[in-house]
């Protein structure tokens, strides 16, 4: 792992980041957390508690993708009624924990009347550039995206329709990602500003482009079998990357030199924060919405 | 701060730890997280939102004190009913992150049908020594406790039976503090094993000589003004730490040189695990049961 906790039954974890001579690796450490409610993010008649416990600790360590930064250490609090099967939302959290390759060093259980899970994720940026953020892309930067977009969404309207429905959308749904080599890859080749797409394009775009004080325009969309336009703009939870490069950085070729899939370039950013469009026609601020409320 | 947010509104916040230059501060990362639900461990017709917030902010804290550390950084994941006084709760929150020095660097919100607050806790432990750990009490080491004990359970109590009840009770059940500086101070002056008492001393000793594999004889308990001793024994949410010293070290004199209120001394560490007496007599394993439930 590169990590070494000393003891992690403690009050609190007790950890060594990789590379503890090199004060450049330790001075950027990165710290996110992540909440998924029983109801609101996970339906538990359409997934398992395993599903919960892996599809939460993806979106978490998500954000850590986003910033091009390796994940260190996991705590996770989960708060739920006595007779749950915490072992089963423990076994998803265990699988993400060895998937992602890093540890889970603490976490708190308790009771309450519903699941709530949350993790929280520590993080480093290895390596001389800062992490990727989302304030910084720059008037006439590249856009890509690292997958098409929408099989999340796509999966939970089938399984709405039918439980027992499989195929690639049901498992996008149920089993996401968190892109880690390709945001960290992305960063490593120059990129301006990134963001996971979490609650969908067209709310996380517009997030981007608010933060660096910028515009869009997108020429395409990759849209991910069985879903639809819709779903691959206002669909979440899919964790695919945004990323703003200079014009003349062709990702998709750093990426494919690597073996990674080739992401698809979908625009550009525009140098005004008015003009926002797709094939020329206004793109709405429009995603995911939670079953109690919108997203923050 | 000593710490330097680089940007704290993307995916994951960007950290510098205090003394970027000093590898023995950096490699000694501590990492609590620590839950509060609505009708668990807040009883909201009993408190405030802003209570509970404190409360909350002041458990995970706690964790790190428990340790000798310094917090350096919070994150909060709050899940609340969309009509929640989310500004009464972030009141709290930040109350506490200015007392204790501790800066909010991310956050989570999101919605759930009743609230969830998780505190996550990022700290470290400067200096030479590694953060005093539970699992490392010797026979012979002396027990001390840093305040009276069961004011939490006396000020829970007492609003039962009474909800405007006010009084030092009533403020140390909804106003409890980390004990930073005592656990900091403990720590440098030689503690061999710490822990914070939040469940009720009568289950967090017996996890310390657990984790150390010994035993203990205690001579007296120190009650809260108003407590019953049921109450000192059993009552949580105190955050009083309980610390263990080689025999020879005066810890009271030493909290008194820098101006603390000095701890009182409670017994010693037996070498037989299977001893675990008070006046003599066996402490069983007594604590705080939270509404739904025990302690994990």
């Amino acid at each position: 792992m590169g990590t070494g906790e000393l003891w992690i039954g403690d009050d609190a974890a007790i950890l060594r980041l990789p590379n503890p001579s090199d004060p450049a690796t330790n001075s950027r450490i990165l710290l996110t957390t992540d909440t998924a409610v029983e109801g609101v993010h996970a339906d538990l008649s359409l997934m398992s508690l395993e599903d919960m416990g892996w599809r939460a600790t993806t979106a978490a360590v998500s954000d850590i993708a986003a910033m091009g930064g390796t994940p260190t250490a996991l705590v996770i609090a989960i708060a739920a009624p006595p007779d749950t099967n915490v072992d089963q939302l423990a076994k998803g959290i265990a699988a993400a924990s060895a998937h992602y390759g890093v540890p889970v060093v603490g976490g708190d259980l308790t009771n309450a009347p519903q699941v709530v899970l949350t993790v929280t994720v520590l993080g480093h940026a290895a390596g001389e550039t800062t992490p990727t953020a989302r304030n910084t892309a720059r008037a006439g930067d590249s856009l890509w995206v690292t997958h098409p977009l929408g099989g999340s969404a796509a999966g939970l309207r089938l399984l709405r329709a039918d439980p027992h429905a499989t195929g690639p959308a049901i498992d996008a749904h149920r089993h996401p990602f968190a892109r880690l080599l390709e945001g960290r890859t992305a960063r490593a080749a120059g990129a301006t500003a990134m963001i996971d797409v979490s609650d969908g394009l067209a709310i996380d775009l517009h997030r981007l482009v608010d933060a660096s004080g910028v515009g869009f325009e997108l020429d395409t969309l990759p849209v991910a079998d069985g879903a639809t336009e819709a779903e691959a703009l206002g669909g979440g939870e899919d964790y695919v990357l945004l990323i703003a490069t200079p014009s003349d950085l062709a990702l998709d070729e750093v990426f494919s030199t690597i073996g990674l899939t080739p992401p698809t370039r979908i625009g550009h950013i525009a140098t005004d924060p008015q003009i926002r469009t797709l094939r020329g026609k206004p793109l709405a601020r429009t995603g995911w919405t939670h079953a109690f409320g919108s997203p923050p």
